[in-house]
């Protein structure tokens, strides 16, 4: 019993109208599209091809019923990325909840070994 | 846009040296069983079986390294089953902090939408 550690785990994601739309890796994707600019080179820090990066944001911005990445082709630089307002604020709260989770998961945790 | 609406969800359980031992349904088998006194009455109540259920018990049981479900068979009642002190303990602790999470995911939910 004495080597028996419990704890509190748990999961966290965005709904838009009940259904499931973002998790703690879609959030990645954006935060480092909006870091980087790029679709691309977001993709490759995550270790995803670059078609599914697209799909992943195709779908987004398809369900989320407003544009969330916006993507400007071609160009000197090879195009450029980013999140509109709406997705920026949606990943920087999803951020900022999913770190606070985090930390009331741990907190609570401590209540189970009593 | 106006009808879009987003809200944050999530899910909770509890861990035994980093396996996951206990969630949602498990808690609420075990408050049942505390409640009826009775196995075969938690079962009914959920719908299921009460092989099922012995099956669910076994397996905390024996994952939890401690009793969590103490079983007296037989006798005038047909039976009685009781949790100990730490199953209490767990159950509580666990049912406490996943109304205190539900609450605080709709508090959460109301910042998506600015």
């Amino acid at each position: 019993m004495a080597d028996s550690k419990y704890n509190f785990n748990g999961s966290l994601w965005v709904e838009l109208n009940s259904e499931p739309v973002l998790g703690p890796g879609r959030v990645e994707l954006l935060e480092r599209i909006e870091q980087t600019g790029s679709i691309r080179q977001a993709a490759q820090q995550m270790g995803m091809s670059y078609a599914q990066a697209w799909k992943m944001i195709d779908h987004i911005n398809t369900h989320f019923g407003e544009p969330i990445v916006i993507s400007h082709r071609g160009g000197k630089g090879g195009g450029h990325a980013e999140l509109t307002a709406k997705g920026k604020h949606l990943s920087l709260a999803f951020k900022a909840f999913h770190q606070q989770f985090r930390e009331y998961l741990q907190e609570q945790s401590k209540l189970l070994d009593l």
